[in-house]
């Protein structure tokens, strides 16, 4: 069980300092507005391929799940065992934060880095009114999160699947969630992941961390959703 | 069968929510003219990983077609019976409407979102003339759609051969559906999908909609082309 | 023989139709210097994706050239007979041609296009000095040609050795040709591929036609430099 | 050996040919703020692209490192014998120079070519300080380097392992060197290869060589990092 636990606290790592730091260090690169920074398309990019090297590095170790609401969601699709869900999340939400922590220090060498806990996805928090990177309402996000996270499961629960294609499985998750980014980071700066919204909220200052509730909330019911639509679907 | 048709249902409304959501929400992100909106790029890359994650998740339940023109290319191409065309086309078609349905809910929460039912492309709509996003007649909007699906279908029957490698149709057709947006979104936004375009049109005003024969006319003439002449090149 | 020359017809028209078509149609959408057009990463992934989808649709057939250089190639890498160069190079030339000539209808469907037979990269002809997307030199533009199309030789013999992993070669191979022009689309607008040259350098005017010789030259040496190399190297 | 010795050559070459090639050609592309370009997120496709393909090419061959970090993080899992360290370093090196050679003399075709020792990144060389991207001081560096390069050691020792899906492993490796670009091109340009530092860093000017001891010792001490905690996770 420590190596399980290892692997999802180094694979959740990886997924934070990948993901949000392409994000805080990469995507307005040249400032805002200049094409050389890799903008919401190589962030998509970034979450989706933590996921992709993560479980193909991982996966075979603990399941590769780096993430609350997928822990849940497989739980309800009849592959996870219930008992296990908490060391699980404890070990995810632990990397997360050390990622963020870490980031935080990289981002820092620049000297003039700061952090405005006003601004709408401030060191990659994610947020929703005021703090959604469009400004969508509480609502709309809210929306966006447990759809988006149930589909994800549905692509988890069919990928890894043995009628499924054998060893794709990585792939198609991690690419998955690069999807789930070129839609939703205009909405909530895509979460789907309460231990990402965690491992840079606290960081970045009270509004972002008053916020933290939706992002628990909405991927583990979409988790839960996308659980019960597949056990459904993929019953033989 | 019942659990064929949600499979296409499920599979046509990811498809459409994340490539058209990723059309509305992303693509012009921070304004046009912005480099951090995802572009046409980003718009292709999203469709073609709806139908790699799809496939993967679910083609081992209903083959992952989640389009028409698919279903349909794949009867002339030998491999799919005529009687399944109907059920699943209605799938696919109502699992686009939920898509572009839930996809106006969360566009709406900005407060500030509305449809220009004038405007080339708008909610994603596909178009010919005045409404193709880079002002293309009828005719070449007509030939692009047929010889876009002929060679999706070829791409499709050929990938999915019992002597081409397995497990790697669903990623090299996703990745063909990313190819064939990248060339043709500014002709007609790319639909090669009558479900797709019907998904999003009826949302989009009376133009998008008096338009909508053609996304049905030329993608299954496509697919049928495609299916008859890898149907010769592939006989053994 | 006639499904192999079938298939390799096919795929050379999707090549060029694919490639060609995306940066003609799409890589300036909106107008230069407009971040929704995809650009020449748009294109590069474009040209590729033709390779990845063509090849794993009708590798099974034909082998998959879609290439006079690379037909050369595997000749000098021992994989391929000479009696078929002649019959595969006709058969890719002329899918060239019909894409070409697809794609002029196309893009003439907007009523303002022409082809400025004096621009660089006019209808995505290939070219050096002046005719040089950057203005590089023809020696310039000779060397990039060959090691270029000599290491997409290496990839392709070694991705398709029979140590390599089974599959995995139309991944690899396609996405070695969209490696080859994030780099050199500057410098000749990047050809390796004679056919992709002449379908639509034809088309593109006198000087692309007169610079055609090079793209015929150089990827050939390439092709020839890279077999005898990767010959030497996976010998057992 | 000699064969192996030839393939983490050519490897290498091709490594810091494509990955350094794509930066100093195509990113900027028609002048800075030039959508055009192919910018950071291009540069970080074309560098995992390399080693994807090279490691489906060559990987059979000499097993793929192309990097002196890579091979002593292989030793310090455990995978690769101290003896073949210093033969595979050289080849590698030697590769790596000569890319950087043949880069230069493509790059001066354009006749108004010219590297600024003193510009950050010129000629695609590492830097911290001054000579970083962004500006990032010596310790951001110097962590971003080791905690990035130990990643990439995780996902190789993790892909590769007995119990990984077999043949995915190149795809794992190549994608997590994007990643990895995705997130730290701004910090140091990205080295995590002392190979790819020196092979263009000694063309580059003296700031570029007297900078190169931090991307040969956080490089290396990185992937030492990642190869023992690998070994710790994946022990049986």
């Amino acid at each position: 069980m420590i190596r399980r636990l290892g692997a999802e606290f180094i694979g959740t790592f990886w997924l934070v300092l990948g993901g949000c730091g392409s994000a805080v260090l990469a995507a307005n690169f040249g400032g805002e507005g200049n094409p050389l920074g890799i903008g919401l398309l190589g962030v998509s990019l970034a979450f989706g391929l933590t996921v992709l090297t993560g479980a193909y590095a991982l996966g075979h170790i603990s399941g590769g799940h780096f993430n609350p609401a997928v822990s849940f969601g497989l739980w309800a699709g009849g592959r996870f065992p219930a008992r296990d869900l908490l060391p699980y999340i404890v070990a995810q939400v632990l990397g997360g934060l050390l990622a963020g922590f870490i980031l935080l220090h990289i981002a820092s060498g620049t000297g003039t880095f700061s952090i405005d806990p006003n601004a709408a996805g401030a060191f990659a928090s994610n947020g929703y009114g005021s703090h959604s990177p469009g400004g969508y309402s509480v609502a709309a996000g809210f929306l966006c999160e447990v759809v988006m996270t149930a589909m994800f499961l549905v692509v988890i629960l069919g990928a890894t699947h043995p009628r499924a294609p054998a060893g794709f499985a990585p792939l198609a998750i991690g690419l998955a969630l690069t999807l789930i980014h070129l839609v939703s980071i205009p909405v909530t700066n895509t979460s789907v992941n309460p231990a990402r919204s965690t491992g840079v909220g606290v960081f970045a200052g009270a509004t972002a961390i008053s916020q933290l509730w939706l992002f628990w909330l909405a991927p583990i019911a979409g988790g839960l959703l996308g659980g019960v639509v597949y056990r459904w679907l993929g019953e033989d």
